[in-house]
Parts: structure tokens; sequence; C-alpha cells
């Protein structure tokens, strides 16, 4: 049985989607996501009902919604549909306003926009890690929160680029080859920077594999090549008192919440 | 009066984060935000416990609490905090459970964890986002969803990337310089993609502020270069029916949302 879920606002939709997805993960219902921002009018609206109500008649069940109105009548509009639908804000900002007393006060497009606070140092955080991607220069390091190392494919970038655009951290990285580990020390700007440093390592069957998606059977994705660069690194590490984690079974979510827990970086988000 | 709001999980807290960011955006309050992650046992639950009680006896104010827990022994010993304390995904599971009659059944790191659905496609679209930045290549755009042109620094990367970490949606970009405006025409590789196209603008005052923090008072940063720049480009997307958008005003997440619309894109987050 499939169900449909809709992700309603008059701004992005992204609050909506995020905890609707949360919501609906606790399911085993099939669901069509459907997620329709910028909700701006009552003709815009009234559409949307109609396609909510549609989907109700073909299919016989109430789709979900799950909204966020700054624009009262908008919402009013949305819930008078055929649905199961939740204001995702007013359980909290009821509670909240009973309890302290204080109304709540939505202004559009406070969240996911260009007025959000600290909205440009995400977008300089994305450009500092792009910039300093893969040792491409090591000039910056005084300017960086982190720089997170590892052997090439380990899940620097991706890592670098999350911690930029959700939390407005300025991670730099920087990539050990075969060549580091003849002798294998830390170069003089590592060095100096050496607290903020953390380790990225992985399981070697999980980097051949990445590996040779880029270079298949190449000396380089090969099961021994990964092992001995992660035993080189992991030693390192530990000879150096490097912390650091095994990325393998965990998202990009996840390495930079721990990350950000292990080396007590801010959070530029709140 | 500062309060503070704690963001609380057995996993990443994105989205307790997400929905006590917009909760409390509809107040006045000034917030000292402290994100939890990885609340994963009692030991570390009730040490949590006494710094949310700490800092109600510290600052004479329940700090606020949102939370999200599998694991609902670990809840409740939050819950039983001097806190305001919210349950984030609870009020709608409630419903829904009660209205069709089916259990939630929460399952560990469901959301934001890898085994999320579409997590290797989201990594797969930020390295072609990565690849097949800034025109570097344009060999892969038979892959692309999307292909982001406009002249330097319009905003195309940080939406390139946003659009795949966020959504998996693969979006190349590719600049437009001085020399392709002479006889300003699409490419053969650009032409044979023509539907995917889609193209950004900026204020020349905007842009002209933006490349002065790169290459300050050069000819490439004045407003008089900007503006021939930006008025040549939207000339060309009038003349080629290539749908565009002012991205002065609105945020990376604003710029994506009305992408995926406009071309009506799949989101692959769902």
């Amino acid at each position: 049985m499939t169900r449909t879920a809709f992700y309603v606002s008059d701004g992005t939709a992204i609050t909506a989607e995020t905890i609707g997805h949360a919501t609906l993960s606790q399911y085993d219902f099939t669901i069509e996501h459907i997620t329709v921002p910028f909700i701006e009018s009552d003709e815009k609206a009234n559409l949307l009902k109609e396609q909510i109500n549609r989907r109700f008649k073909t299919t016989g069940h109430r789709p979900f919604v799950f909204h966020t109105f700054v624009d009262k009548s908008l919402a009013e509009k949305i819930a008078d549909s055929h649905s199961i639908c939740f204001d995702v804000l007013e359980p909290f900002s009821k509670v909240i306003s009973d309890k302290l007393n204080v109304p709540a006060n939505p202004v559009k497009h406070r969240t996911h926009s260009i007025k959000e606070h600290k909205y440009d140092a995400r977008i300089e955080a994305m450009n500092f890690a792009l910039t300093n991607d893969d040792g491409q220069t090591t000039d910056n390091y005084k300017d960086a929160d982190v720089i997170l190392v590892g052997v090439s494919r380990s899940g620097k970038t991706p890592t670098s680029i999350y911690l930029a655009l959700q939390y407005g951290i300025k991670a730099a990285n920087y990539p050990f080859t075969e060549d580091d580990m003849e002798d294998f020390k830390l170069s003089a700007v590592l060095k100096e920077n050496k607290r903020k440093i953390f380790g990225l390592t992985i399981e070697p069957n999980r980097l051949a594999a990445i590996r040779n998606e880029r270079y298949a059977n190449s000396k380089y994705a090969s099961l021994r090549q990964c092992r001995m660069e992660l035993r080189e690194v992991e030693r390192m590490y530990k000879g150096n008192k490097i912390p650091f984690i095994n990325t393998t079974h965990f998202s990009v979510e996840e390495i930079s919440a721990k990350i950000i827990s292990a080396m007590k970086l801010a959070r530029h988000n709140h």
C-alpha cells in the first residue's frame, strides 16, 4: 500500500521535509514523497489543496501533509484538505507560548534563507573547503578550524564540504600518499597546526572497492596497496596522538558530528 | 535574557536541531544553542541530564530541550530534567499511530546515516558536482540532471554542491567568460544538452562586491565589467529561452528549491 506525503511551506519546505521524513521513517509504509516549496499565494494554496484532494480520491487514503507556513491563512487552506495534516512547529510553539506567556512571532524566511544568521559564514566556509581541498595549498591552515587528513578516497572531501555547508566550519584537507609513508613524518606546516588535525581511516576492503570504481584493477586500487597505506597512516596517527575515526560505517553527517564533538568545534549554524 | 536550548539525540541530532531552530526562530529570545549528538548510553544520558540541571540552576531558566531518541529509556532520563522538553517526533507519530492503528517502530540511525535510502546517490552526486565544476570538463553532461551556467561568482558552485548533497541531484556547472560573449552562442555541447541548462544571474553591485573580495580593484571586479557580463548573459538567456533566476537575495537552499521546481527535477533524498 503506497501512501503519499506532501511537504509544504511558503519557504523552502526544508523543515517540513526533515520532520516529515524522520516521522515517517518510523513506519513501514511505502511513501510517495512530494515537496512543494514557495506556496506564497491563495492561488497556489488552492491548487495544492486540489492536488491533495485528488490524491485522496485516486488512492482512497488521506495523504500526510507536513507544513510550515508563516502566513496562517495559507496554512488553513491546506489544513482544509482531505489529509492527515500537521503544522510541524505548532506543538512546540504552543507549549512555549503558553508556559512563558510570549506569543510566537513567525517571520517569513527566517530559516534557510539569506537572512539567516551566519549564512555568509557557511558560504565562506564552503569556499574555504574547496580552495583548501586535497592539499592544493597549505597556505591557509592558520585560518582553518580543522584539517582532515587521510589516504586518497577515505572521505575527506565530502566531510570537509558538509562541515562547511551545514555548520560553517572551515575544514581543509590533506591527502597522504605512498610518497609520504617511506619515512612517515608530519610536514612542517602540519606540525605547526597539529592541534587542528583530525585523521580519517577506513576498512581496506571498502577503500579498494571505492578506488576500483575510479581506477579499476590499478595498483592504487589493489587490496594490498590499500592495506599498506591504511596500516601506515593508522600507525602514524597513533604515534603522533592524532585523533581519528574509521569512516566505513558512517555517513558524512555522522562523521561530521563525531569530529565536531572530538575537536570541540563551534557550530556556526546557530 | 539569554535562554539555553539543547538539541539531543542518540543519532546526529540533526532532526532535533532543525525543528528546534525553526521553532525558536519565532521568538525574540537570545539563545545559547548546545547540540549533543550520540547520547547512546545511560551514563551519557545521566551526564547530560546533570548538565541541563546545572544550566537551570545557574540561569534560573529551564532550558529548552529538543530531542529524538530511538531508545525511549534514554529519552525518559532527559525528560526527567528541569527543562522545557520536547520529543520532536512524538506529536506526529502519536496522531498517525492512533488514526491508522499502526505502532511507530523507530529504528536507530534510519535518518542521516549511511543506511539511509539514497545515501550513496548523494555522495555520487557530490563527486559529480566536484568533477564537473566550473567547466573543468563537459564530457559528462549526458549524465547530468542539470547544468548551471552563469558568469564567474554568480553562485554556481555552492548551488551545484547543495543540490548534490541535499537532494542527490547531479549538477554540472559552466562559467561564461568575456571570451564567450563576443559573438555569444551556446557551444555545441551546451546546445545538445539545452533542456538541462539553467541560468544564474545576480545584481552587478553584489557581483562586484564578491569579486572584489577575491581580486580587489581588478578589471574583473569592476562594476563596469560586471554590468557588461551580466547584460550579455541575460540577453543570451532570453534569446535562447533558457530559464534563469537572479540569486542576489536568495540562499543556496532557496535557489536550489527554485531550480528543482523550475526544472522539474526529482529529489533523491526521499
